[in-house]
């Protein structure tokens, strides 16, 4: 069967049941339909005093066209706790709508660990990127208003940092010149659109603690500059209480389930590319208030994903993870090892071995953190046990356990192993979380360290004019901030092409921006998009409801 | 108290018990939230059998700066009916999130006569709107997205009539260009946005009896020309499916309730200058398949929202209705008769009896429909009795009752006397409704029959281009449509400063638009707009979560 013909027969319970598990009253659960439901802000704020449980991260290698399944076993752990009577939850990230008409949409998860409902999450699901969009369009509309009736702020147009957004593939938006036709309709500037899930807001939604923490942060956002380049904010705009508005609902968490009927927080969704890649840290602290081990991943590989998650994430929310999966699949290492994808059914013992590279500095770098760790192996039923074998003697040799797990087959119980063996390392008590770097490191510093400690570049080229914004934004108080590093998911360098684990390379860093709301600097590295094309043939050409009332064409 | 404050006081009922009272189960009822549902489509399907309910229209005169209350009555007879116990449910469109950021918010009616959640109706609701923003900017970006893979349909650039939307006040998007930036992101062209309920989508959502005749009419829409000027349709471009998906919850309409727990079906909001301004036909159908009596509105006066109502949505969905009520008040009727805002809180029954002729004309153009009618005065506090008495009695000569209302500060015992007599004039059974004028009569023709018999105009001035464009659609077979006249809504000439009932005027047709899938032709008189700005202080500035944690700014 496949993975959506598995959801399909999903004996979903009503959500109020799933929300029981976790002791959520009714009342408290805002449903969206029987089988999805947003958690009260006063719910939330009234198990504040909870101890919190243990926080699990789900990572993997870089990300190959073989697949990873790094979401599904993010869900397969989480049931796999729960099947060996765990109280646990698990967090992760809502999909963007746009892309899912270019490709097709992502299952939440897959075989038999996955998420349910899956149509509504590759749709519109709670609203949340819908209000995003709007609030993230309100600002626009408001800035370039503001210039209309006579710019009192004196913004300098041509500096204007502020886009606008859409959550759909659509390459035309990129770049393109507003206000035309006359007075009436404003003074025309060039100006462009982003996808929803690129947007400042959207990171903000991911980080703030409360309402009250996304105002501040959302009046933070600089949107534009003026001639002398002195920056102009969202507060001076005062677009900062209407998008509160706007983002009210959109900041409570959303819970659904697994296919055991396994609690699951579906909040937020960032870019890990350009952003932090992360759930939102709402939804990460309620779970760990109601749950006692909560799972949770980042996007990508943990180069990107899982360096983010410790140096952003956890740094700025508190969190204190307590132990790390990182995930492995026979199928990729062949691929890191030099196999192309149309020859991953034959085994290849020897390109295993070599591709372990990859993942061996995956595990040099997580340790860096204080995090103890365990590798996931996720079976697929191709892999003989030669293949499966090579990979665990590698993990032995660097001193690391790496389990095979059945969860896409079988779901919990054939992931039991390894949750097990999570809860034991848990109780060991090993975990002592530290990031990469102190705040008060001066920011071209940090983009060194990370590109040099977690890439293991030789160097970091930059040039002065990077450099002398770097040197300014700490002049104006934002040295303290983290770096959010912006770069090919495919790769330690920039080039996608350059897989295993590369030595003797220089990473450019093209662009530095400063999401002041977000509170991180992105360093560019390389070509990033961040409005995507759909395809000569694009998957929406294919989705329709078919005589059964099903979607077809989307998954 | 102000209508914010009263609606906050509300006594809500769960909205299960709301759709109890209709006899709909709560497995059929998609929750939003503990006060909001959809009604499934299955259930829908399932009451397709029941005989129908008596349907009520309130309309009203033009609208004035002084307000008229046209929502109001609409709820306030609802509750009216039930008070007097009828089995009754009211029928009203959705607000426009966009403007609500420019001006103040719209109140579902006002005082004792309120439909509730005002926040929510005011905000993202159950998310229908973005959903059609959504599925209007999906066929946008797979129209430049055709074109850019080497433009198979051979679609002629210059000619595509296709716009994008956001259903927010940005002038600044009027009128762009995009692509630019090169060759990856496609040819560059003009183009530009309006407000989401400007979309053709959201007149098929508010016009299509069920999701097959929703993708039909999608599907039908034209997109673009050819260079010989053939037409391109959405099915051309194989995206009413995927529009379909988007679509596919919206199109289940949404169940609230009014400030006395009687149901209230809040479905669709086309703008009634430029599209045909009624709720959702699926809303009101269903309505009257589960209520005895329905009362619904049109948009603005009865010579736009009426006329469009009855040879549109009547014509259209075969609906029979039962009864008018035209809304009118002392103080719209007195600045009908020339008084300024200023002056409208001085007794003035000269200038009632002078602007009451606007009165009497929409009764005389309401009459042509072969339904009965009764004047509902809509009761101000400072309204005296000689001013009163003064509409009745013209009302009187003109052969039709007038009651005054006092659902405002009373709720539906304060409008009790007219729901009788509105059941009664519906038990005499005088209703025969026909439309204006008939399918087979040509377009041109159409247009001048509304202008001379609704407008009271001379006749219509219209170009050779115009009429070649009318002829030229009736050759392709779109003859037989109704005809949707954009006109400003302040006066039955295209100025929109002439109030009363002025003759001795020409109607100008500007432009004539084909909406292929919607069901009607567009003729354009005068300005109109569709795509507001924000004015020079946004109300936005103002909207923000006070610390009892209400919305303050939006209403």
């Amino acid at each position: 069967m496949s993975d959506i013909e598995i959801a399909r027969k999903a004996n979903k319970k009503p959500i109020q049941e799933i929300g029981a598990k976790l002791g959520i009253p009714s009342q408290h659960l805002l449903p969206f339909g029987h089988d999805k439901a947003k958690v009260s802000a006063e719910y939330i704020k009234s198990v504040s005093g909870n101890k919190d449980g243990n926080l699990i991260l789900v990572t993997a290698i870089n990300p190959t066209p073989a697949g990873e399944g790094k979401t599904t076993t993010t869900v397969g752990l989480g049931d796999g706790l729960n099947h060996i009577g765990k109280k646990a939850a698990i967090c992760i990230r809502e999909a963007s709508l746009g892309p899912n008409f270019g490709m097709k949409g992502g299952a939440a998860g897959g075989g038999y660990a996955q998420v349910v409902p899956m149509e509504d999450m590759n749709l519109h699901f709670t609203g949340d990127f819908h209000a995003i969009t709007s609030a993230h369009n309100l600002l626009s509309a408001m800035i370039d208003n503001h210039i209309y009736w006579g710019n009192e702020l004196g913004i300098d147009q041509r500096r204007i940092a502020w886009r606008r957004v859409l959550d759909m593939n659509d390459r035309a938006l990129r770049q393109i010149t507003t206000s035309l036709g006359g007075v009436s309709n404003g003074f025309p500037a060039e100006a462009g659109f982003d996808i929803t899930v690129a947007s400042e807001v959207m990171a903000i939604l991911c980080l703030a603690s409360n309402l009250e923490d996304l105002q501040r942060r959302l009046g933070d956002m600089i949107v534009a500059y003026r001639r002398d380049r002195s920056p102009v904010y969202c507060r001076d705009i005062k677009a900062d209480g209407a998008m509160t508005v706007l983002l009210q609902q959109a900041m409570q968490p959303n819970l659904v389930q697994t296919l055991e009927n396994n609690p699951a927080f579906v909040h937020g969704g960032p870019f890990a590319n350009i952003a932090h890649g992360c759930n939102s840290v709402v939804a990460t602290t309620t779970a760990l208030k109601v749950a006692d081990y909560v799972v949770t991943e980042a996007g990508f590989g943990a180069d990107l994903g899982a360096e983010k998650f410790f140096d952003i994430k956890c740094r700025k929310a508190g969190l204190s993870p307590k132990a790390v999966v990182i995930v492995a699949t026979a199928r990729a290492m062949k691929m890191n090892g030099g196999v192309a994808k149309a020859d991953l059914g034959a085994e290849n013992v020897e390109a295993i071995k070599k591709g372990c590279a990859n993942l061996g500095r995956h595990i040099e770098n997580v340790k860096k953190f204080g995090v103890p760790l365990i590798v996931g192996i996720n079976h697929f039923v191709k892999d003989t046990d030669a293949e499966l074998e090579a990979i665990r003697e590698y993990c032995t040799a660097m001193g690391v356990e790496a389990v095979v797990n059945k969860h896409w087959a079988e779901g919990g119980k054939g992931i039991a192993e390894m949750a097990q063996k999570v809860v034991d390392m848990i109780e060991a008590g090993g975990a002592a979380y530290k990031p990469l770097y102190p705040d008060e490191m001066p920011l071209a510093e940090k983009i060194e360290t990370i590109a040099k400690e977690i890439y293991r570049a030789d160097g970091v080229s930059m040039d002065k004019k990077i450099r002398d914004q770097l040197k300014a934004w700490e002049d104006a108080g934002y040295g303290n901030l983290p770096v959010c590093m912006a770069k090919t998911q495919y790769s330690f360098t920039t080039d996608p092409n350059w897989r295993g684990a590369p030595t003797g390379f220089e990473l450019p860093v093209r662009e530095v921006r400063l999401s002041a709301g977000a509170g991180f600097v992105v360093a560019i590295c390389g070509e990033i998009m961040t409005m995507p094309g759909l395809p000569r043939v694009p998957s929406a050409e294919n989705i329709r409801i078919n005589d059964e009332g099903h979607i077809e064409g989307l998954f």
